[in-house]
This record gives structure tokens, C-alpha cells and sequence, in this order.
């Protein structure tokens, strides 16, 4: 498929050009997410002081915000840095960890989604479903929803944002309002580790941090993550569980090829 | 041994109820304690900013205070959610990393215990002494005691407090003031490894959020390391060490059975 | 070699007395630094309030400055435990992670230069020349020099400061401004993993806890790093990646014998 071929080239490109990914993200997933970044071919940084965060960010091809352990202090990092980002055209990349579990993720989403430019939305259905202001109901990080109707959520948010959405779940659904990609891959363990969502992001990041078509970029890094997770299972002995499916995860991604992407991408065009 | 089969049936109420384990915890293995969680086949969730714990304790199944990396924000944290969840009804477990090193983690400890009702309260020997008011040396989070004599400490501050008094060692004791069982599971080499400790802490607490009986989830949470760790130590070739170890713990946990646990579980009452 | 010889007592030495090696560090890194620790036969423990550190650190046998993801509350922090550690004569390591990077990075590498007496500095080639007051461009976290000239820097730093000065890279470089080594360990996947800069300094750290050579300690941190990365990497198989490797660096830490330092330490006096 054409678009596969594409992303090969993403790839082959964060190789060459070792993209600077900053991150403001929790201290759950924060050292999955360094090394997801650098078994892809990226360079993670991580930084989170407010004296500090504008410039940081002025070196780097990309910034994730994270806010799974979102606090008083980081949020205000977080708005910082988005603000230096997007005077500077460095792209940001937004995961509203846990959105609508409570009122001050909500608050704090809602404020970056209106002072911050984001580039790419990236949550499960919950998550998506309560920054589109519909009801759902959240349990703590993890999804209660299937993505069945994401389709048009996604398109709708991502005309009213300017931003590429992306929706993680069994079907991956990404959208720029007016392109809407379906995606196949992954594996149902995946959510069985924590931090694959988060990882997902940086892994968008990377790739954003070489190219402008974001919705190609989230697209590679949600089928990057996906292709991963189905080999990374294939590989596991019945012996095997969670543990080493996760060390699995980095050493896929680290030897990730543009055959896997061309013969085991499942994207489809809505 | 009829104990071990009431065990077998809490760890099916995990993976059928997958309750939401909601921890204020350290940034040194909360990576490790949200994979347990998992692994066991709970739903963790990490979050301390003082503007939304009272909410997120609200949604979930069971608390975790672990004071590991402790600092003035976070106290204030676990207090304001130690508290909603005595109202809510919430069990809460809290475990006193390095209480007795410093004045600030015995001070803390003795402000949880005296504002925040416990559900079960976990440590090794040096920190449970220090906790009873006992001489003890500290060094650092690690205990420089054994568990001899254990039985009578557990018991006492378990009556004092009604809590579950939780003693890990190469034997642990858990006692509810009235009921004290010894374990004898597990094997050195998890002290070898950091967070074993924290993980078996966030494993009583995924247990507690499906049964009233903490004794009972606190001696299923132990148990349940004790048995990954020897099955785990028996999988291990010569070459391998601790970063194999540890991948094997969440295998182990992962794929643990009732038959690991009948078979295996080393139960006694004193 | 002779010293590869003084190098294996250390390594007893370590094994023998565990060492407690507190940490102000950074919450990307901070589990395998605490793991790296245990893997060697070191303890470790982490702390960062201000109302606890001096007391912390004066239960220690060495202490770990890693300014990674610093910010106001723990820059207070790392400044009082060094003072402290300085008043007891517990040797200091410092890891200027990304100096250079912003300006609260050099400031603040800058105060803890001055205002702490440092057995141990340890930096990659950009970070070292940050602090050298030489001009070079830094891109985060990672270098972008080689250590080509790096005697003359770390000699006259170390002059300078009165510390050892250890350059990390694809040849290492250690020197107390009187005796300088160059050692040729290590393997270039090594920089693939987050965190093994500061896994060195905390092994650096854990060796400096027994013995007051601190030029030793240094080169025994480093030797052991890079003689557990040749190993790890001999032992993946084609589809392993830094998943595999990064389990195998704590695998091999732990296994650590005589026999690989005597054999395969590639240590040189300049």
C-alpha cells in the first residue's frame, strides 16, 4: 500500500536524522518513553522546570505533553513550553492522560487544547469522547469505550482543533478533519503494560519531529507500535507474560523494518 | 490447605473485577507497581496533585500510600486521600518506606497513622519496629533485622491500630491483632531487586480491592510475590541475574494459577 | 593488569560491606539507578525533600548528584546534602546531565562547582567542556564531541576543581589532574539505552563508598559498565534490540566476576 512505502521513508528518516524529542510527561511511563524514542532512531530529553522549559524546547524537533501525573508546577511547564513550541513551528504532540477521571485534568486539557496550537491529539475513546464534549465515563487512565462511531468524532475534533486526532484502541482511528485513516494492527496485550499508550505518543513525536504531514506521522507511530505489538507476542513462549512481552516491545521497535511496515501495515482510508 | 483455595478465589475476583488500584506512591518503582497491578489483572492509576486526589480516590477500588520518595506536596497528597477514602470506605494500604532513616518519614508515618483509619500496613521488621515504637538501626529502605519474634510486634500494633500488620522478611508474619499467619514463600534474590517490596504493597492493595477481608488480601498480595519469586529464581540459567529476574517476576505474576497457588502457598497460622 | 587487579578487591569490597549509595537524581533513570546499585552489592536509596536530605545522607556511604530533570525544589536539595556529605567527608559524585543544555543547567552545575567539593565529576565530552568554560554545541542530553583532546580537559579540570574527572564516550577518560587513563571498554549500543550515563556514576558511586581512591572508583564504574555492555551484546541474538540489552546490562552487573575485569579491562595510563 502506497502509504505504507511512505512511512518507510519516515522511518529510514528518523534514523538518519536523530530527531531531539523534549518531553513533559509523568513519572510512571517517562523511562519507556526515553527508550522508546531512541530504539526508534530519536534522541528523548526530558525536562520539566519552568525556568527552563522554553529553552529546551528551542532545540528540539518535537515536544510531548503528557499529563499522566500531571501537577500545579508541570501544568504551567506544560503551557510554557506548548506557547515557546508553537512560536518557534516545533510541532506538539498532546496525551490528556486520564482526561475527565478529574475535574483538574479536564480543566488542565481544555486549557491547553485553547492556549496551546496542538498538532496531533492522541488518547483512547474516553479520552477523545470528553475533550469532543460527549459523555462517556472514565475509569481512571483506561478506556470504557470501543472506538465504534470514532470515525466521526475524530474528523469532527480535528476540524474544530486544526489538529490531527488520533483514537487508540482495537481499531486505531487518526484524523485530520478531512483524511480519516483505519488502523488494523496492535494486539489486545498491549494494553496490558502500562505506558504502551504513552509510548505510542512519543513514538508520534519521533516521527513528527521529521516531517510537517502530522497525520502521516501519528499514523506511523500508532502502525509502529501496532506491528510491534503483534510480533512482540508472536515471539512469547508459554512461559512468557507481560515481562518479557514489554522487553519484546523495544527490541521490535529497535529492529523495526520497512518490510514489517509494507507487508504488515493495515491502514485503510474511511 | 483451605486457605490457599479462599486465595485462589480472590486472585479470579482480580482478573474478573479489575479493580482500580489508585497509588500516591515513589518515582523510583511506580513503573513497577502500575505493571503488577496489571499483571495481577487490576487497573492501576497514578495521580498527587492535592487539587484532584480526593476525586480519584472517589473512583477507585483501593488506596496505596507509599512514602518512598516522599516529600512535602505528597504528604499533603496522601493525607487528603487517606482521608476521603475513610470516608468513601475505601480500604487503604499504606507502606512506611524508610520510615526510621529520617524524622521527616517518621513524623509522616505517625501523621498517616494517627489521621488516615488503615486497612493494612506493610513494611519490613526495621520499619514495623519502628512504627510499634521499638529500638531498631535504619539503614537507608532496607532492614537490618530479622523477623524472629515478629509474631508478637504484628499482633500488638495490629490490635493498637485495627489494622492488618504486614512483616516481610525471608518469613512474614500477617496479623490482624487476633489471626497471625507466617508465609514461608519467596527467596532472597527479590531483596536483590528494588521495588519488590513496593510491588507486593500495590499486589495486597489489588487484592483488597475485591475482598473486606484484608487479612486475607494482604496474605494473598505476599504470597503471590513469594511464589513469582521462587518460580522465577528456578526459571533463571547461570548467565542470566536480576534484569532477568525481574522480567520473570511480571511473567510470573501474570501466569500465576490456582495450582501455583495451592500447590505452592506456605501457610501458616500461628 | 595491576589495576585491574585493585579493581577486583573494590568489586569485593563492594559485595562485602553494600555500600549505601543515596541519590538526588532524576525520575527518568532513577529504577535502573537503584537496580544498577543492588546489581553490583551496593544499596541504594533516594530521597529528595529538603527536610530530609541531610540527615539522608549522613547514614551514606557516598552520595549521587544527577541533575537530570532538576528543578527549584531539588537544586535546594542537592546543594544542602552536598554541604552535608562535605561536613562528614562522604564523598560527592556529580552527573551534570545536560549542562549546557539552558541556562539553569550551567547556573546550576555552575553553584553546585562552587559551593560543593566534588570526589567524583562525570559527564560526556559536551558536558565536560560545558564545565571547562570551551566552547561546543549540545543537542539535550547526549554529546555531540568525541574525546579526542579529553586528556588536557579532564587534567586540568581535575587540577582545577580538585576532583577526578571522568569523560565518558567510545573511549572513556579519567584523570585526578596528576594521573590520567584512558579506557577502551564499553560498546557503542551502550548510548541506544537511556540511563546508562547514569548507571556508571551510580556504580562510580557505589565503588566510591569503599575506598577513598577516588580516581579508582571512577575508573571501576566505568570499566564495569563497559565491560558488562561488550558482554550483554555478545549475548543477543538477531532479534534481540535494547530491550534484550538493557536486561542483560543488569544480568552481567550482577555477575560481575574477577575473571571479566582481570581479562577484559582495557585500562591505560596516559
Amino acid at each position: 500500500m502506497e502509504i505504507n512505502k511512505i512511512i518507510t521513508k519516515l522511518l529510514s528518516d528518523v534514523k538518519e536524522h536523530n530527531p531531539l524529542v523534549y518531553h513533559i510527561t509523568n513519572y510512571v511511563t517517562v523511562n519507556d518513553c526515553a527508550n522508546i524514542v531512541l530504539a526508534l532512531g530519536g534522541s528523548p530529553v526530558m525536562a520539566d522546570d519552568q525556568n527552563e522549559v522554553e529553552e529546551m524546547v528551542s532545540i528540539a524537533s518535537a515536544l510531548v505533553l503528557n499529563m499522566g501525573t500531571l501537577n500545579q508546577r508541570t501544568i504551567e511547564s506544560m503551557i510554557l513550553a506548548g506557547k515557546k513550541a508553537n512560536e518557534l513551528g516545533i510541532p506538539v504532540i498532546f496525551d490528556p492522560v486520564g482526561v475527565g477521571a478529574t475535574n483538574l485534568r479536564t480543566e488542565t486539557a481544555n486549557r491547553i487544547l485553547n492556549e496551546v496550537k496542538l498538532s496531533v491529539v492522541t488518547g483512547n475513546m474516553s479520552e477523545i469522547k470528553i475533550l469532543a464534549g460527549l459523555n462517556t465515563t472514565v475509569k481512571g487512565v483506561d478506556s470504557t469505550d470501543g472506538t465504534v462511531g470514532g470515525e466521526k468524532i475524530a474528523a469532527e475534533l480535528a476540524a474544530k482543533l486544526n489538529s490531527v486526532i488520533a483514537i487508540t484502541g482495537a481499531t486505531d482511528i487518526i484524523s485530520n478533519g478531512k483524511k480519516t485513516y483505519k488502523l488494523n494492527n496492535g494486539h489486545e496485550i498491549l494494553s496490558k503494560v502500562t505506558g504502551t499508550g504513552c509510548m505510542t505518543t512519543s513514538l508520534i513525536g519521533t516521527y513528527a519531529g521529521v516531517t510537517k504531514d502530522y497525520l502521516l506521522a501519528a499514523t506511523a507511530g500508532i502502525m509502529s507500535m501496532g506491528l510491534t505489538g503483534e510480533k512482540a507476542y508472536q515471539q512469547l513462549a508459554s512461559s512468557d507474560g507481560i515481562g518479557t512481552f514489554k522487553v519484546r516491545i523495544f527490541d521490535n521497535i529497535y529492529n523495526l523494518s520497512e518490510k514489517d511496515i509494507i507487508q504488515g501495515g493495515k491502514l485503510n482510508e474511511c
